[in-house]
């Protein structure tokens, strides 16, 4: 078995189901012997908790260029303190969400530059790109059906917005098809997690 | 009397007496019939507090990437929300530290890509570059001997940091000698403000 660390996100709209998956592969790599580690993002740290804090303040209106930084913030934080050392350590370093729902959100959803996003992901993440990255694939409407009720403020945005992030995150995974994996989000749970796992058995020789 | 918006900032390492004489030229201008809006930064709006509780707090420890991308993202908020407004209201803006200290500290001093940084600053401030910098440039001893003595964390730098950090507000002087005035931080603070007040008298046509 590898016992190399590895860096796998998971990525989709909100209500795409990206977080069940996650969940699930968890639980099949720990039961394979790997050992995890299962980061949200923003979060995880205390300085980027403290960012999450402000990002889902809805009593706050963040200009999208403080969002994007405040995004990269934290990220950078996340980078440094827990998935670098984690990938040294050889765990399998799981991940709701990375730069690229930066690059569909503020860049594809908000409209900046996605040029300068992608140098600001080089300056945060350096060489430690995800390994493997799956990107959940819905459409608004099946998202919509699966979002909790009380929507947080970057859930409360409209179906033309999500539209566009959609359209980023299938855009990104052409540009690199090597990393992402796009799954239909519209199949049931245990058919979408058979793929995950083909992918998770594949690409980490379980 | 010309009563169209402008925007000036005063830059320098801590204890250069930057905020002196803002408070002095605040005062010649609202005596002169100007309305101004005085400016701390990081600071000055909801979003930009919470971002300064974070960069001030002794107890987390932020890196250097999060350290730029927190100032960015106060300073967007600041710009749209606060610099903008008041400039089209007429108002001189003076500003407390602004992007030529992100430069200096984060790029010069910390070592992150200049160039970036600067594509950063014009993201943030598109077409509403400061009109008029004083750069109060001072030495180590002199800064060390005014700072107030509870050092917060930015304040609690080495000698050499902050000698990077001269030097790259001395570079960002010298590229754009129209905006940024040095003056010499080593002289009383009657000399200094003498000096100042003349860049207000011509530029402002006091």
């Amino acid at each position: 078995m590898n016992s190399k660390g590895f860096f796998i996100t998971f990525e989709g709209i909100d209500g795409c189901g990206k977080t069940t998956q996650l969940e699930l592969a968890d639980n099949f790599l720990t039961a394979s012997g790997r050992e995890t580690l299962v980061i949200r993002e923003p979060g995880s740290t205390p300085l980027s908790e403290r960012i999450r804090d402000i990002l889902l303040d809805n009593s706050l209106s963040v200009n999208p260029v403080s969002e994007l930084m405040l995004y990269i913030a934290a990220r950078a934080e996340l980078v440094n303190n827990a998935i670098i050392p984690a990938i040294a350590a050889g765990k399998v370093v799981l991940c709701d969400r990375f730069y690229d729902s930066t690059t569909a959100y503020q860049g594809y959803g908000r409209g900046i530059d996605v040029t300068l996003i992608s140098q600001l992901h080089r300056l945060t993440v350096g060489s430690h790109s995800p390994d493997l990255t799956f990107l959940i694939d819905v459409d608004y409407e099946t998202s919509l059906s699966r979002r909790k009720l009380t929507a947080d403020r970057l859930e409360s945005e409209s179906e033309e917005f999500f539209g566009k992030v959609r359209d980023g995150f299938v855009k990104i995974a052409e540009a690199e098809p090597e990393r992402v994996v796009v799954i239909d989000g519209g199949k049931t749970i245990e058919s979408i997690f058979a793929e995950v796992r083909h992918w998770l058995e594949t690409r980490l020789k379980i």
